[in-house]
């Protein structure tokens, strides 16, 4: 069955090349209209989805990825409003050059093809990635995760047809009806008709991807994120900063998972952040010194540093200086987001050029990592990997280029 | 034994991504120099090879990749001071820019970290390859073919020699000592250590290494090219032009392997080509329709249009038209190198935009498909993939961004 959509997926995708501006940007609008217009349905459909997941009791920050409301539709609408506003990369000249012999060298931007996204709970993916791949000229194989099946069906059924109405060719957004695993796998094997797979979820998910799939990669989203506070930051900012990082949307791959520490403030720091923490509902797990210095504070594991909790909980490490803080991070971090909380231009500088990740902040909440905060637009993911895309990728990251060379009969000497 | 340079590579890293600009360019100096001065060393190691190789009765076209010569070891120099040359990419801020709330984004370039390189006969590409690394602030890790061991073992040593004088880190150049298969196949699982794998040579080493590679692989060179003869081709640049992709060097990827001729100027064209193709001692294969106009040409199989021969071998076939030749290319290439031969712009256009291929011609030999003939210096290889980099790839294709965001206490709304 995977087989028979990838063969489709790659004869829309040769369509989809051709395909003009203006009849994607009607097809996005279409998409979007219908969103709105079968709210209900959509809303009927994440109903059961969000029953049967309370009935296995799934964790509330899961649970808050799952849900769709009117006002979740309406942002998944004007997402797609946005990218039709978007200029459309396909078909630009990039750049021409002519070399001393007279042969003209250009570079034509054109799309990847056929992408592949497995992802987990989250349904507004099936339409942010369906209208992102559109405008880019690629056709898409969609497969969600078990628990916002019936969300993704109906949502990719009224895009499909919204989008085929307005000229779309049929094959283009195909969502894959089965949750079971041998279709996931099977879709990692379709090398040659999936140009590139791009997993959004978890990092089991990730790492099964990447063990497993025959086509090229990229590699989002697990966020272990970092705040080190330094000595001389601002404590009443950083208090806010890092409240905001953990607590606004903790089930996102953006929020910060632990906290470090600049041992010289620990005394003052320590004891003011983290009665905020628990005053929300954080469960803080600290390190030795952070436990001397507040007492009522559980103790944190080894593991603990290299867990994405995506829930509310945060750990917290004391660190002798900004070397020690650097070195934390590469060790245990997963290149994602991390911030510097310091007045010190120096400082920052070190910081921003040695931790080895997509964004890297100085004085600003990690939760910013995100295309449409970015200015860039929708994302299709968040690339944590350093090949082809890093940080948020938006619509021109789904493209590549190939050369275009003009002669009068020229051979090389 | 892999695991050790893995580490000594990655530690290297850290250093090689802030060294400084006049280091790197005066260690390229010193490199390019010790080549020179020790001409008669690498000359030695790679007669020992070149012995080894006739004994086993290796095929001329890869001889012919293995040899150096006084002039092959100048133009590896030559390489290295054009590398020296280059602007440094590492340090550039890409762009910044101002978002609404006032928070300031930009994009860092840095290099990839380390970055490793499996490899056949040609010994050039561990000067090459080196230089490149070197100066986009990668480390390496060079494991080439047991073809060409003696030399690649010289000129690595004398490389890195060189470039330790003049203040590179050493680990930042590794050449693998040993070329037995569990060398390779550690290699391909040193994900964490390798940011990229980069595999140059014949379709069997790629295909192993995209197989078995836990990191990201960058797919090169597999050049199953193809030339189409277009019905209004000016016949007669259109025989020095197959000549041309055919024989000037057989042994590489974008050396012509397949011509492709519509069938209205069959007759008139293939007697002429194939009599210039015999006399230059090409073998030719030709479809039943060629073999009808020109009897004296052995019969190609089903096989031979998938078949990159390098060697001088040819697969001839005669179309129907533009349609029948654009199929055929997607179908049977490697989405190398191809071109058409036609007067006309509206074909050369429909087959620049529908041939699937990393470049396209239009009325010149594919084999300019190559970083100094496009003007981009160096390559470390052609990529025949869509993502990351296409066709060839240089110093800052050896590079990614980072986003640093810098704020003033910028919280999520």
């Amino acid at each position: 069955m995977i087989i028979e959509m990838a063969k489709r997926a790659k004869a829309a995708s040769a369509e989809l090349a051709k395909l003009s501006t203006e009849i994607k940007n009607r097809s996005l609008l279409s998409m979007a209209n219908a969103l709105e217009k079968n709210a209900e349905e959509i809303l009927e459909a994440n109903g059961r989805d969000m029953k049967a997941a309370e009935a296995r009791g799934v964790k509330s920050a899961l649970l808050d990825r799952l849900i769709l409301t009117k006002s979740r539709i309406g942002k998944m609408a004007k997402c797609l409003r946005e990218v039709a506003e978007f200029p459309d990369p396909i078909g630009q000249i990039v750049k021409t050059w002519t070399r001393p012999n007279g042969l003209v060298i250009g570079q034509l931007r054109v799309p990847l093809g056929v992408v592949g996204i497995i992802y987990e709970s989250r349904p507004d993916v099936t339409s942010d990635a369906s209208g992102i791949c559109l405008k880019s000229g690629n056709a898409v194989i969609l497969r969600g995760g078990s628990d916002a099946i019936n969300s993704n069906m109906a949502i990719g059924r009224i895009l499909e047809e919204a989008a085929v109405e307005s000229g779309m060719p049929r094959g283009a957004i195909q969502v894959v009806s089965t949750t079971d695993r041998s279709a996931a796998q099977e879709l990692m094997k379709m090398r040659g008709y999936v140009d590139v797979l791009i997993p959004r979820g978890g990092a089991g998910l990730i790492k099964t991807v990447l063990e497993n799939a025959k086509m090229p990669v990229i590699e989002t989203g697990t966020g272990n994120c970092h705040i080190y506070v330094e000595e001389d930051a601002d404590l009443d900012r950083a208090v806010d900063i890092v409240i905001n990082a953990k607590c606004q949307r903790p089930g996102t791959c953006n929020a910060a998972e632990k906290l470090l520490v600049s041992r010289n403030i620990a005394r003052d720091f320590l004891p003011k952040v983290i009665a905020r923490l628990l005053s929300e509902g954080v469960e803080v797990r600290g390190c030795s010194r952070t436990r001397e210095i507040v007492h009522d504070v559980k103790p944190a594991t080894e593991e603990d540093w290299y867990t994405e909790y995506l829930d509310l909980i945060i750990g917290v490490k004391v660190v002798d200086d900004l070397n020690e803080a650097i070195d934390h991070i590469n060790k245990y971090g997963t290149k994602h987001s991390d911030a510097i909380l310091t007045a010190s231009f120096d400082r920052a500088l070190r910081f921003i050029k040695e931790v080895d990740s997509a964004a890297v902040y100085w004085n600003a909440s990690t939760r910013f990592t995100d295309g449409n905060q970015y200015g860039l637009g929708a994302e299709i993911g968040i690339s944590t990997q350093k090949i082809h895309a890093r940080g948020p990728m938006g619509v021109e990251h789904l493209t590549t280029i190939k050369y275009f060379i003009l002669g009068s009969g020229h051979i090389r000497e």
